[in-house]
């Protein structure tokens, strides 16, 4: 029935992720040829053709001493890499001591589930034949744990070694021209975003065809083993977010209020101490952590739509084609994603500021379009026409081009998010208009507004979010719901692109400032940074509303797996769960809020200490002692990310093992349908104010200008609007997609412990 | 088997009640012994006594020249009662016009749930006999929505009078010492609590009667058409609450944005031109539309309860004593909290400002440690030894001492959120002192603390309520629930007294400063009114507590009577519900927010204005012209409270009539679970900055000391906090309650008729 036969598919899907990486090494080498000297991140044949370059061009842009800028900004840029490359060790160093002991953990407690019977099981779904013993099911499950933290670490660290690579390049491009700053910064990001989505699919293919060597025909094994790949993907993911984020903002926090509100010097002026740490939080946080989260999330929506597929009619029949759908739209979502690439890499020419975020825009509009031909293609050709899932129980009929719905479902409710996201957060519109405006009466009616606007722009993506779900539920029941994720997922290389432009960018003109290149450089700098902070406000967008399906689908593989035929809000179990669970993206909130808020505290406290104590400091005479700042980041973030991750990590297994598999179900809906609201809102609360603030500050407008210039009344209200946003944005709000995420995968993971011994207390009462 | 037979009750209940009004008409009559002079309230026996008392007073404390101070008092409280009075009746034409236009609304939907049938229907619970016609429940449902209604616009009414009626008075009083402020302000609270109490309880009483006399053995039919009582509650209450919330709010906001930050004059300074319209404000806002709130919590949980009971073995056994145990319970509140009251006024003294809090404090725990006796007493007394409900067509046996233990885990439920409130709002703790703290470095840590602090403390209260539903639920399935709720509001006589305290306290110290008394009474108001702060959270966090009780009590009941049998999460249609019901609080939560925002802007605008074209406004040379920021304030939150009182009122009516019963259970799920934790954090939050900003003000510690005095840059920084958290605690925060509320007994009410007529879209997807 199907066209695509399972040697085709075997050979396309790793095809597909190499020519993904292949695509990315050549954006790199592009990048790598604008020329940095005393290089230290050793780009390709750099020099001869930069200078070569730069002879062409009006010698005004370069500022006075152009070597000492440009060695200056060598300097910047090796200080941010040996700052940022310093914390990730120091952070994957304790990452790997509970990367080991939570795959004991799995280990013993899967283990446990069956008193570590090493014997044969009858299979779940076919009791007559024998499958795996679970035994090796909870050693698969732990490995593929490790493999899962491992490719996690790995995107983050390759994408932070990008970002670092291509800041100072953006910087000295800015020089030349808007366009060619806008190049580097977006090829560097899609050089990031390739690499990261093809390596995350060729691992996962990896593992599924190394574990399939054991398993063979035990699908139902092999792809409940596999979910651990998501459980380690988003454990790092975790951390990952919660430490970087907690370290960007303690220094951007601590940086701006000695900075700009005390000492009224501008951002990222190298006289403030804290200015390094500012940078490296950018690429740990923003860039590091935004990786391993989305990575996680392709992980995890993978494992969930492969578990529920094992139990489909093809998954029993051994449709090998049919079972690597997911994979392979994936597969085709990178090649999408090239050819969107080379439309704004070769196709576009940026010749004015104002051309930026429509590009930036273009792109998701060009990716999903043309991914939408993807999922045709790939629906007819590997799937049969009509097959069977099982739901809870239940035979479900499905056709192949319902599967076509619930994908591209996913993936235009993805668009709508973005252009909705878009609208709330970027100046162009009213919503940051209205809050630029309400600085004009002071930081608390700026405030209110941009809470009201946050709290405003979740209505939308909800909707859309909703509509993939009803969709995707009713037409392939959990699998529909995979599959919507995964749709939103599929443009992920394009997505990461432009997110990852957005702090390269912040990046580029923090080396502007701080390398004194002259003001109109500055200038280009600033804007591609506006459009970043959209960007990065969709890519959070993005991040949240596949997380949002990706635990739905885990949701409902965890109830299938913890053999619950119904979550019923009726039942008190359920309902106080889901109370409970509403409440923990608040409890999360209000540790990293405080985290961020004592951590910049004890920031100012030593930036103040340094204006006092360094004579000349404040005119520029001495340098300021920035090793100090970058050690309170990275203490600090290192110290609060614990009990944050423990709370996320901890409530599923007290949940389950203390009051059982339906108030986990409930605690798992709870925080589904709570934390996506407050994420949303956190990231567009903190987007609209940072744009009202650049709206003022770039005073394009009459009205920017009458509430400008920088250091206005206004312009300190919308600062201090931005500062409030810092955390809410880059902090507590895109952790908490993680929060949901993993709480369902490990609830997935752990489910046949729980099933076994879980409820210990309401077993009782 | 029960002691108490149906004559006792039938006495008990009515009795109860009127010893309540009695006791209001007590405490009021003892406020009006205090003189002011040309008095517009008409206080009995006013003067005489008045002036006798002042002369045994020391002169100094009555300011220079005391006449004088004295009928600026009078002129001021005049001044407000008018404003309120003319802004509730303005309201009130309003809502005359929407209440009997949703009244037709309810007879149609329900009417045609039949067909407008008049021939007696087949009883729901016992087929083989004949019940009254669905005519008559809709006719009767839609004149019980009437009477709710009009009780809640009288309880509202009724406490801003009294308020009004007070404020001049405890102002009078606290030139003679701390402890008459106090004794009059907490009596006048009193008064209101016990009138509001009484009257609810003793209007719902009559209405069970008389209703009886055409339902007669229906009882059944009956209960539901009792039902719209609350609906009509309700319904006022979110108006009352949303438009004197915007009103106080955006009045308060604007005052202070120009006089505190621009102008920097005192708060209640008579210059302002908006303090009158704040002043008004606290009573239309805080006092009548918190009236409103409470009364309308406590007529749904009487509904709700007798609803569920109407269906259990004692009501189609026709036994009066026990179907009549959730009015019994309420009736013996009010005489323990009688009693717990008389402890504040006759056997304690105040002697110390910092002994306020702690006294406030007692009476929650007073009165709960005797309601428990009371609630043991009234179960042995009036319920059988065991008994059965109808638990979704499954018999559930019911021992009476289970009720027992439902009512007071809601009671004590109460308890505990009160104390959490009080620890994270009041400024003798920490997490205030923090936020305090957090000044220091400005107005943007001072958010991010507060903001956390807020977070943090939904943990508890919501680990509180959670305990409280298992135990109900568990023990005696929805009835449990609702027998919880009754519990927690048992003691809301007590609990309105010392949260109307707060807004006298307010009011008197904004007429202590407008009539020029010494800064030693204002210190004495400023102490009362801090206490206050905390009542008032300490208030709202009742409300919210007992509002989810009570939701989920007619969220039960609605499910019951729409004939649903599960509402299970892994259904497409209850799922989408669920999350789009989580987001209306923030949907809600936007729209007052921005009305809050743009009504102050406007008053700025206005304040600004006359400061700029009165000459010698500011010198205090010149009278300003109040009326023009009463009127501002009044149109606004007129206009304003349309459109969220629209999407509250509308969505359960779209979603069941568009999606169906099922999506929307979801719904009201989804938005009971989400909106506890909006509100609860956005009531502390916004109480902890205004303590926050109290406690510098006052300066009591020497943290405090080197934090401020007022006008420092830490003190700008806490008003700031404190302007930001206004409408989070007055206006969104406290609406929300009312928002899950609603949306439950509206569904209940219109529960024939989307089970006959619903699900329009999706029975076709």
């Amino acid at each position: 029935m199907a066209v695509l036969g399972t040697v085709a598919v075997e050979v396309f899907i790793p095809v597909a992720a190499l020519i993904g990486i292949a695509f990315a090494v050549v954006q790199w080498y592009v990048v790598a040829r604008v020329a940095v000297i005393s290089d230290a991140g050793g780009g390709a044949g750099g020099k001869g053709r930069g200078s070569d370059v730069l002879e062409e061009d009006d010698e005004e842009e370069y500022g006075v001493d152009r070597l000492a800028v440009e060695a200056r900004c060598a300097e910047i840029q090796q200080a941010i890499s040996v700052g940022a490359t310093s914390f990730l060790l120091t952070e994957y160093k304790y990452l790997a001591v509970f990367m080991v002991a939570f795959a004991a953990v799995i280990f013993l407690f899967l283990g446990s589930a069956r008193r570590f019977s090493a014997r044969p099981e009858p299979c779940a779904h076919d009791p007559a034949r024998a499958c795996r013993p679970a035994l090796a099911n909870a050693a698969f499950s732990a490995v593929a744990f490790l493999l899962g933290a491992l490719t996690s670490v790995l995107s983050g660290y390759l994408g932070m070694r990008v970002a670092t690579f291509a800041n100072a390049r953006t910087a000295l491009e800015a020089r030349r021209g808007i366009d060619r700053a806008f190049a580097v910064a977006f090829r560097s990001g899609a050089a990031m975003g390739f690499l990261l989505a093809s390596s995350a699919l060729l691992v996962l293919y990896a593992a599924v065809n190394l574990f399939g060597l054991y398993y063979g025909d035990d699908w139902g094994g092999l792809y409940e083993s596999i979910t651990g790949y998501g459980l380690g993907g988003s454990s790092v993911a975790l951390f990952g977010r919660v430490g970087g984020g907690i370290y960007t903002k303690a220094a951007d926090v601590g940086a701006d209020l000695v900075g700009k509100v005390e000492r009224n010097i501008p951002e990222d002026d190298p006289r403030n101490p804290a200015v390094i740490a500012d940078n490296v939080g950018d690429n740990v946080g923003d860039i590091a952590g935004m990786g391993s989260d989305l990575f996680g999330s392709y992980a995890e929506s993978s494992c969930a739509a492969l578990f529920v597929a094992s139990i489909s009619s093809f998954g029993t029949e051994h449709n090998f084609a049919a079972m690597m759908y997911p994979l392979l739209i994936s597969a085709v979502g990178l090649l999408v994603c090239a050819v969107t690439t080379l439309v704004a890499t070769d196709a576009t020419t940026i010749e004015c500021t104002n051309e930026i975020g429509p590009t930036l825009k273009q792109q998701i509009l060009i990716s999903t379009v043309l991914m939408t031909g993807g999922v045709a293609a790939v629906t007819f050709l590997a799937l049969p026409a009509r097959f069977t899932l099982f739901d809870f129980g239940n035979d479900k009929h499905v056709k192949n081009w319902h599967l076509f719905i619930c994908v591209s479902t996913g993936l235009w409710a993805g668009l709508v998010i973005g252009y909705v996201t878009e609208y709330f957060t970027s100046n162009a519109y009213g919503p940051v208009r209205a809050v630029a405006r309400s600085c004009r009466t002071g930081a608390a009616t700026n405030v209110i507004f941009g809470l009201a606007v946050g709290y405003k722009s979740v209505i939308v993506p909800i909707l859309a979010i909703a509509a993939a779900i009803y969709a995707g539920f009713r037409l392939a029941a959990m699998y529909g719901i995979a599959l919507a994720a995964l749709g939103m997922l599929s443009t992920i290389a394009t997505g990461l692109a432009i997110d990852a432009y957005g702090p390269i960018s912040d990046n580029a003109g923090g080396i502007a400032e701080m390398s004194g290149m002259p003001h109109s450089v500055r200038e280009r700098t600033d804007a591609l940074d506006a459009a970043g902070n959209t960007t990065a406000a969709i890519g959070k967008g993005f991040a949240i509303g596949s997380a949002a399906l990706v635990s739905l689908a885990l949701f409902g593989a965890f109830v299938s797996r913890a053999g619950i035929t119904a979550v019923d809000v009726l039942s008190p179990r359920v309902f106080v769960g889901l109370l409970a669970g509403a409440m923990l993206p608040y409890w999360f909130s209000a540790m990293t809020m405080q985290s961020v808020g004592s951590a910049a505290l004890r920031m100012v406290e030593e930036v103040r200490r340094q204006f006092d104590a360094i004579p000349g400091l404040a005119e520029g005479l001495a340098t300021p002692d920035y090793a100090t700042c970058v050690r309170i980041s990275t203490d600090a973030s290192i110290r609060k990310m614990m009990a944050p991750g423990a709370l996320v990590m901890l409530s599923p297994l007290v949940a389950g093992t203390l009051f059982g598999v339906e108030t986990l179900a409930g605690l798992l809906a709870g925080a589904l349908v709570s934390g996506v609201q407050v994420a949303i809102s956190a990231s567009n609360s903190g987007g609209a104010w940072d744009n009202a603030k650049k709206y003022i500050e770039a005073g394009v407008s009459e009205e920017a200008r009458s509430l400008g210039p920088k250091g206005s009344e206004a312009h300190k209200a919308a600062v201090i609007g931005d500062t409030i946003g810092d955390p809410l944005k880059d902090t507590s709000g895109p952790s908490l997609n993680i929060l949901i995420k993993l709480m369902a995968v490990e609830s997935l993971v752990f489910a046949p412990f729980f099933a076994a011994h879980g409820g210990i207390i309401f077993n009782h009462l």
